[in-house]
């Protein structure tokens, strides 16, 4: 199948080194783009070569812009992995939009789009009969629309709860091991770029509300936005209570939790107590969901929540799924 | 499609369960059979009567036996869940055969037949072009093998770790949290049905060594059987050893491990330290695995490894594959 990639940066890379390293023909990437322009090959681009000559800043762009080549190229999938936006969605969601007009596959990791417009991205995907898969935007590397979508097959999903954001988990897991207070551990995130020079989206929990959102909309089918979760992040979870909680043997976590409620709904950001010995008490930078079923139980899946190869990982899960619906 | 079931124990009964509270159309049971006879219905056996009859002992059987159907009757797919023989694989494994000699879909439970005959049966299903499917031999309702192939398709599996048995899991928690000698943990086990009578199958590893057979044989192509698994099991571990692990903030559980090693392989059951924040460090009966991939990372997946209905949610998702692939 024919792969238009938009976007080139983390994600965007490692996307193409998985695929550089693929042995057998089920892909053929045609075009990659940036903000500068396009690298287009219609009989597939060197993968290798493309990363090379990115890395080394000496990549030579046809004079296209990522629009040009999401309306006008032949290919079968959309690979959409430019930035987030939270409040526009933009540019991903009008490169999405024309790709489903278009009745092309569209495969994201760009939880913009999908948390603002997922019912509209659903009906332009089947009123084409395309598809639209985002396994990226929740989790990384973590399973969770694949998972739920066969192996829990034939499960009625109740509820969804966990921990979709590592840098907070990451900072939570310090303060808890180390007695270090927010500011201090911060800090350190920063260095080793684990948080963001403004860490806001992550540490005021809009990251996980976000993935709430599509969690909500996707699995739950309801229709909310960002403004419908309850929010609290973790700027003010004091080493005092951590502490408390240590005492007994628990940890704080920033815990993510969507399920319908009757009439109502729960959808809500916190930090919050969990026994030590629970599976959601994962540590360091892990993402962790507890998935409630009807038939199953509880199923829990832990992993790595970012990631240039993970998320490139997800992505590809996705694009193997398309390919085999063929 | 059309579904024939070979037994009709805690598995059987499970799936009648299930299924009979599905509303949609895509499973018509036409067999349900026990060591006693068949109930057969060409258009579709009331399930929830069935039930009933069974669980009251009045069931009106035809006079025909489990291979009678096997063999004669009109189905596409055999959900084959009699009882597991570690040694031969019967009765299971001549349902099997003969299912996929006539080109009929096999689901099972049954971790005899797949452990001893895999490749055998593969090559049978293979011929026919017909799927071999057994999700609810390895782990319960934690999805192993239906993970494996499309939420984590195009990841390379480099090695599988965990707790497969949840009778084992029971007793060692017990000891750890409640400082109980393994005797009378075990005696406690057999009150509440956690343990069977005799114990030996579950204590001595032999259980979580058979799966580990199906994981090594299906997932990494190799071609092993009980007796190349390296195995000791949990009667041997002493209070003594769990409180010194415990002050080092460790458990001990019962750990099966299957990958290849070049030349070698490591296939292996045996009590192992684990820290208590490590996500296999899971409590009572929950079944754990650690997925390592090259792509993905670590993969967690946590859930129930046995009971009726769980088990049944494990072959409702085989059944609902095959019904994806027609």
């Amino acid at each position: 199948m024919k792969v238009a990639i938009i976007g080139f940066g983390s994600v965007g890379k490692g996307v193409l080194k998985v695929l550089s390293e693929r042995t057998d023909r089920t892909f053929k990437v045609v075009a990659v783009t940036d903000s500068k322009g396009a690298v287009i090959n219609e009989n597939g681009l060197d993968l290798a070569l493309v990363l090379k000559q990115k890395n080394n800043d000496d990549l030579k762009r046809a004079n296209k812009t990522s629009m040009d080549v999401v309306k006008g190229l032949d290919y079968d999938i959309l690979v959409e992995v430019t930035p987030t936006d939270a409040k526009t969605g933009e540019p991903g969601l009008s490169y999405i939009t024309e790709a489903l007009k278009r009745g092309k596959h569209v495969v994201t990791s760009n939880k913009g789009p999908v948390a603002l417009k997922y019912k509209e991205l659903c009906g332009l995907a089947n009123k084409s009969n395309a598809l639209f898969l985002f396994e990226a935007t929740v989790g990384g590397a973590m399973p969770m629309f694949n998972l739920m979508r066969m192996p829990l097959a034939g499960n009625k999903i109740t509820s969804i709860k966990g921990i979709f954001n590592g840098t907070c988990n990451y900072i939570l897991t310090r303060m808890a091991s180390e007695g270090l207070p927010y500011d201090m551990v911060l800090s350190e995130a920063k260095e080793l770029g684990i948080a963001e020079a403004d860490p806001t989206y992550d540490v005021e929990g809009i990251d996980t509300a976000l993935k709430l959102v599509i969690l909500a909309n996707a699995v739950f089918g309801m229709d909310v936005s960002l403004d419908d979760v309850d929010r609290v992040g973790i700027s003010s979870v004091s080493l005092e209570a951590l502490k408390l909680a240590g005492e007994a043997d628990m940890v704080i976590k920033l815990i993510g939790e969507v399920y319908p409620n009757g009439e109502e709904r729960v959808l809500k950001v916190s930090p919050r107590l969990v026994p030590k010995s629970h599976p959601l008490a994962v540590q360091g930078t892990l993402n962790a969901a507890l998935i409630q079923t009807k038939l199953a139980g509880d199923i829990f899946v832990i992993g790595k929540g970012a990631g240039s190869i993970e998320t490139a990982s997800a992505i590809l899960s996705d694009m193997l799924y398309i390919a085999s619906q063929k």
